[in-house]
């Protein structure tokens, strides 16, 4: 699976909670290779608490003392970075363009992504061993990412470019036919003659509005009954003898919410 | 700016850290609208410390005691779920899909998301007020994915397809609001009985599946005015001494094609 061919890799992190939470990031989109560089307090507590049913990825995780340890088995090494100037220009993709470009290369080689501190992310030498800069769009007056949440996002564009397929776990549903909603507009012009909502001698435009209602749902086949379902107990009613009904005026306005 | 229509609604939540999280998420990609439906502990310093700079969110979080005060004024409502199997095959959208629809839909009206209770999600009168089910595509060995999390991924979904969206030359409608529905909804289950087309005794699923196919339309207030105006025409009839009235079981039946 090209998942394992992602690694993370943490720079000198201050708080092993947020070590923790990137191990629960990683492995909610299948992500289980983590390196830690010079990590402050680790193990530690908090870090297991973090992560929350993860742990195995904490304890599995590879402690090195630099960067190069991290990524020598790489062959692509990506820098997230929050600053979108920088004095050399690297190539800079967004996490979305990241991600099909990640997964395109796991098929063959392992990818490492690294995050710098919380406070100053990565320095320009470590940015130098990078191949290219990825930077998730922020908010330009909030800037203020967690490491974790960056993780999670970019594990998530991993992830869905990995599928390649939009999830859909939908059940595959049987649509109604041209002819199904034929059908059942015929029923329903019938029906609202016979309850007295429309005058057939003045239909306006009722029928295209509903149709034009109708027609964006695309109901399924079993839909169409139960609204044809309903279309006829209403109808059931007509055969009481008209002169025993309350006048059709009083009963078109609307009831009182 | 349309990501100020879309709102977050937290219901329940456990931990106010998770909240403080939550603001953090939504603020570095630029959304503040932030709706706590009875939260455990709240205000909490745990959650203060947690926004770590997106303070503001919180305290202009609205808190209410219900869902319905929560999307009352959205026009477009979705609830966010983990599970992928329901009994009623609610239309359910990835992440991605999300974000396009939403961000197209924020030039006319409001959306809110729903998010549910760390530990057991929304509840199925929950989802019932939702129009679409929204689904990260997580790991199925470990779908514990921070609430925090969810709302970063969702959101970051969100301010990525509104970066892209085209200029939109559709004409603008008038959207019904989810009180507009649930006034729509109740009329439906009125009349549904009125017209004994349902047993108020063994409603079955009869309303869900009816929510589950209007709320997928995005009904126009004048659309939702006729619907109810048919509504209004069926219940008049009912009027008539019952004793007059053919059995109802003869009437459910579907008329022929």
């Amino acid at each position: 699976m090209s998942l394992n061919n992602i690694r993370i890799v943490l720079i000198e992190t201050s708080h092993p909670g947020n070590i923790g939470s990137v191990a629960r990031a990683m492995l909610t989109m299948g992500i289980t290779d983590l390196c830690l560089v010079n990590p402050r307090h680790f193990p530690d507590k908090q870090a297991t608490i973090m992560a929350s049913g993860a742990e195995h990825i904490l304890q599995q995780a590879r402690i090195v003392s630099s960067v190069q340890d991290a990524i020598a088995d790489c062959t692509l090494v990506i820098g997230t970075s929050a600053r979108e100037q920088r004095s050399v220009p690297w190539p800079l993709m967004s996490a979305r363009e990241a991600g099909t470009f990640i997964a395109e290369h796991s098929t063959t080689g392992k990818t490492a992504i690294l995050f710098g501190r919380e406070s100053s992310g990565l320095t320009n030498k470590e940015l130098e061993s990078c191949q290219y800069l990825l930077s998730i769009p922020v908010n330009p007056d909030f800037r203020s990412l967690n490491i974790a949440s960056a993780v999670q996002v970019i594990a998530y564009e991993c992830a869905v470019a990995l599928e390649q397929q939009p999830v859909n776990t939908q059940q595959r549903r049987e649509l109604a036919t041209a002819k199904d909603m034929q059908n059942y507009y015929r029923h329903l012009e019938k029906t609202l003659i016979d309850i007295r909502y429309m005058d057939p001698d003045k239909p306006r435009l009722l029928m295209r509005k509903l149709r034009c209602l109708y027609g964006r749902i695309q109901l399924t086949k079993s839909e169409v009954n139960l609204l044809r379902g309903i279309l006829s107990a209403a109808q059931g009613i007509k055969f009481i003898p008209r002169n025993q009904r309350k006048p059709a005026d009083d009963t078109r306005s609307l009831s009182e919410d």
